[in-house]
């Protein structure tokens, strides 16, 4: 353990070594002699790293052999040296003047550590669709190192993270009971004059705050709140102003409680006046839908079973929703609280199994207005799954 | 302008279509034939775009001829219809079924709609280094346009925003009020026993509430709080934690205002006890450098002068940094509110301009200590900057 580590540490050294058997183990059957890691929560599910520090490059390497090397620019090798699990001799910082130069390019220098290492031959695998790893980052890694294999790893550690251990679903428990909170919050300040930007605060508040019932406060989640009102509330991402919410108009609030870096997101829509009807129809049809996508999400089903239920009391409706209904969630850095792995969609057959967790996103977002009722779930051991949060499953309707 | 647009405008048509204007001169001067834009920051000054979508691939292109073309996800459609100053045929989604697959990429409908557009051949401008063009977006894009070259562009919009206009200046003296506002609050509630992540609630409340006297509320910063105490302040980008803060230890408060996209950063140090003699020390070189770098920071000399004028006091007093002194600064998206051009360090010779705005980061991160007091400043026409911030310039000393 590193002796400069001041914080509750979020998992145990023999849960990342368990961790690392499990990878190379499948590491061996997929053919990689070496992981270069460039999401953050990859990063930090491996590491344990876990600094905004993600706008330089760095990334953590699973070598042959070993613990992993933490790679990154050389200050923040000293948030390195107190949130991960290796020693400090796995520890890579690059000089300042490769950051952000157009003559020098920190891959130049990985790949001079990696030779040093005799790390530079073999298969390497490197995550070609992640953020973290731009087109930049993957030429001069390709050039440096002619002697390796390069092959895509993209998801292949989130792949690893999809069934959560006991203690993940304790930190998603804890993350649960701040989106809770938020939402309650919400319901209670939420009113014709209030500012988007006021409400925000209020959301915020709700999200951070120590609770002595909980025992702990939150973290910063993965996307800021989403809160569009009236004909707005057709855009799925669009975040706030500084303006009174109006009259007669539907606003849905897409916010996530973070834990421990653990997202569990939820949606709920508040209605400031009487509600059309086609919303309180499309509110019929998504809690029908819900109630049969919950009854399929059980493990020996797959996604596409969530979303078969799902779709089809849309489609008795006569409502047309042609994006996906939710995707796995958990461990999380921005810009994004989902796991990109698994989607609830038609043609997704991967198999449920316990401990996997989803945000079930069965949001409307339609021409001119939205609607959002989302729960995130846990699969069970056996039946209907846990269902993370306690607040009611209807639109909150304010006349 | 586009119909859908309920908030009010960042910019003009006319402030856009000069930038255009601007754009295509150089774009023929560097020998490009389009640029396909993958940063949100260029993004929304190209366009106007600006939700939190980045997370799936989205791009702006400027072709040929006419307004930019917006592409992403086909649900976010309804995000540029409401934000972009194009009309709707200058707006193209792709399909769900293009997200997060591991059978299609959205960049293969982008090279079909360019095809369809006649625009697949020239010279194609991609920013290589940045987020959100990965390396499998680029290896997808080239592969889908045979007959075009491709050039980096990495930079090239974020040189277009380096000088700012008037009105911009003013969304940073804005975002000025509310870093000054956040620094106040802190003030005020900081004291022994105060937990982290409480004190992160006042942070947000301080950024985010309309004031009366301001006239308007504040947007996401595009780094959330750093506030790393004692020991953990060695560590530049440490967010916080759930405890509470200690006795006898220094913290910075590494924030920024935001207001309108345009951030305007302030460091401040917080010492809860008497400062340990090398801190205060320390305190006197980083003053006297910044007075240093301050008054070279006119028009005409180099980001570099303003760090000679820095590290030449931090060296009479034998502290040591081995990192720059700053950065450009003004509209940004997560993961940053750096603008990736000007640096202030030596060997950045880029002469400085009137409405040129920078951080001057003058933090020190040690072996087991840290100290951060910086100024967010802007190039003046002549004489010495406009500094935006008006917070005594020195550690907070709360014994």
């Amino acid at each position: 353990m590193n002796k400069l580590q001041r914080t509750p540490e979020r998992y145990t050294t023999a849960e990342y070594e368990e961790r690392l058997v499990r990878i190379r183990a499948r590491m061996e059957r997929e053919g990689f002699d070496m992981l270069i890691l460039s999401d953050p929560s990859n990063m930090s599910w491996v590491s344990g790293y876990g600094g905004w520090s993600f706008y330089v490059h760095q990334c953590v390497v699973v070598g042959p052999d070993g613990p992993p090397v933490w790679f990154g620019r050389g200050q923040d090798a000293q948030g390195a040296y107190r949130t991960v699990w290796m020693q400090r001799d796995r520890v890579i910082g690059y000089p300042d003047h490769y950051v952000q130069s157009t003559e020098r390019h920190p891959m130049e220098y990985l790949c001079a550590r990696l030779k040093d290492m005799g790390w530079d031959k073999g298969h390497i695998g490197v995550e070609m669709d992640n953020y973290w790893y731009s087109a930049r980052a993957h030429e001069r890694l390709t050039a440096g190192l002619p002697d390796a294999t390069f092959k895509d790893a993209t998801g292949f550690i989130n792949w690893q993270r999809s069934v959560k251990s006991e203690k993940e679903l304790d930190y998603m428990r804890s993350a649960a009971r701040l989106v809770e909170r938020m939402h309650r919050r919400i319901a209670e300040k939420v009113e014709v004059g209030i500012r988007k930007c006021d409400l925000v605060a209020d959301i915020y508040d709700a999200g951070l705050r120590y609770d002595d019932w909980e025992g702990h406060g939150g973290d910063y989640p993965a996307i800021v709140p989403l809160l569009p009102s009236g004909p707005d509330a057709a855009a799925p991402h669009l975040t706030w102003d500084d303006l009174p919410m109006k009259p007669d108009e539907g606003t849905f609030f897409e916010i996530a409680g973070c834990y421990q870096r653990y997202h569990v997101p939820l949606s709920r829509t508040i209605y400031l006046g009487k509600p059309p009807g086609h919303i309180l129809d499309a509110e019929q049809a998504v809690l029908e839908g819900m109630e049969a996508g919950l009854e399929a999400a059980r493990p020996g089903n797959t996604c596409e079973d969530i979303a078969i239920g799902f779709f089809s009391a849309l489609e008795r409706h006569g409502i047309q929703k042609d994006n996906r209904a939710g995707y796995s969630i958990g461990l999380s850095y921005p810009p994004d609280w989902g796991e990109r792995t698994m989607s609830i969609r038609r043609g997704d057959r991967t198999v449920l199994q316990p401990g996997m967790t989803f945000h079930f996103m069965t949001g409307l977002w339609m021409d001119s207005w939205g609607y959002e009722t989302t729960e995130s779930i846990a699969i069970s051991e056996e039946g209907p799954p846990e269902v993370f949060c306690n607040i009611p499953r209807k639109m909150l309707i304010k006349d």
